[in-house]
């Protein structure tokens, strides 16, 4: 693609390093910059810049956050017996979004995956391992809550291996066929677990 | 959607103002962000806030520009007397990727459209008579290059309105069926518009 400016160019270039934007979608946004009034573009690049330079990670669950600890650790209503484990920070947005769960979190930064070369110990592992070593018995659950992927099954594997000397409930989140889901569509392991995992009706 | 942090939020909201990009797709650019080295986000904004600052337009042709007068408008090796008229720049980068033309540009900035409100004087109209009255005859074709709609056909047809005191030909890019194109799915005004504007065979 030719660009009728230097300017356009990089701006293009940097858009496009971005997960799913291609060359055409970055032209299209700057174009729609170059539009606007500077003070937009102004306002985006400040916030971005502001996000980055400031944006901290919890002490506790390294979980994303304004502050040293972030607000749901910090929070009194929240079930500190109950700890869910999770592998990014976006997993705990999903699950705050389900308003489903009281308990707080433990966020990995990743999964174990010998393929990319992420073992236990690129992960927040030991952090979880001192969190329950020292809570001396507070915490009475734990769940994890990982990909349904052999990657996802190998590092709550680990995990469970690594507590066992703690006397704390290790449980994973229920799999099985989705909600709304049919049954003729749902592949057969998923369905042969939600056999197996079944519970009482009521 | 719930934020861990208002600092994502703000920056999820920035991106989501730009056109086709939803607040789940800004959250998976900001995530991305916060997972790579600051340095990343830093020359994004740099190369945004750089672009909007200093870009410029032509001033005879309105394209975007670095400089004052842009590459094209400059080049000795441009047809002056053949001018194509687009409504945008990124008009501009489509003709000049097929590498048929050889002429130069003007860029209206847009089209009239009363439903949007936007008149003839919202438009570099007047830029572009006085800019043949100023050539005195050095101009020998314009061809219109404008959308095929009935928005593109009221700006053709007013500019041509305007030229006819002047002794230049005005000429529209051709309007028929696309090259690999199947002519059992082309609508029947292009196909119609094909036939009565067929041309000599070979």
């Amino acid at each position: 693609m030719e660009f009728p400016s230097k300017l356009i160019e990089d701006a293009v270039n940097e858009i496009s390093k971005l997960p799913g934007i291609g060359k055409k979608t970055a032209l299209r946004l700057v174009l729609h910059l170059v539009k606007q009034n500077k003070t937009k573009t102004a306002m985006l690049t400040e916030a971005l810049s502001k996000m980055r330079e400031n944006i901290q990670f919890c002490k506790t669950c390294h979980n994303i956050s304004d502050d040293e600890e972030c607000s749901i650790c910090k929070s009194h209503r929240r079930d500190k017996g109950l700890l869910c484990v999770v592998e990014e920070s976006k997993d705990v947005m999903a699950i705050e979004n389900t308003s489903q769960f009281i308990g707080v979190y433990h966020v990995l930064g990743g999964i174990i995956s010998p393929m990319n070369g992420i073992g236990p110990s690129d992960l927040k592992i030991d952090s979880l391992v001192d969190r329950i070593a020292r809570a001396q018995g507070e915490v009475k659950e734990i769940i994890l809550a990982l990909s349904p992927t052999m990657e996802g099954d190998t590092t709550a594997f680990y995990i469970n291996r690594r507590l066992q000397q703690y006397s704390v409930k290790v449980t994973t989140i229920a799999r099985g066929v989705s909600v709304g889901g049919d049954l003729e569509y749902t592949d057969e392991i998923t369905l042969g677990r939600s056999i197996t995992g079944r519970t009482l009706f009521g």
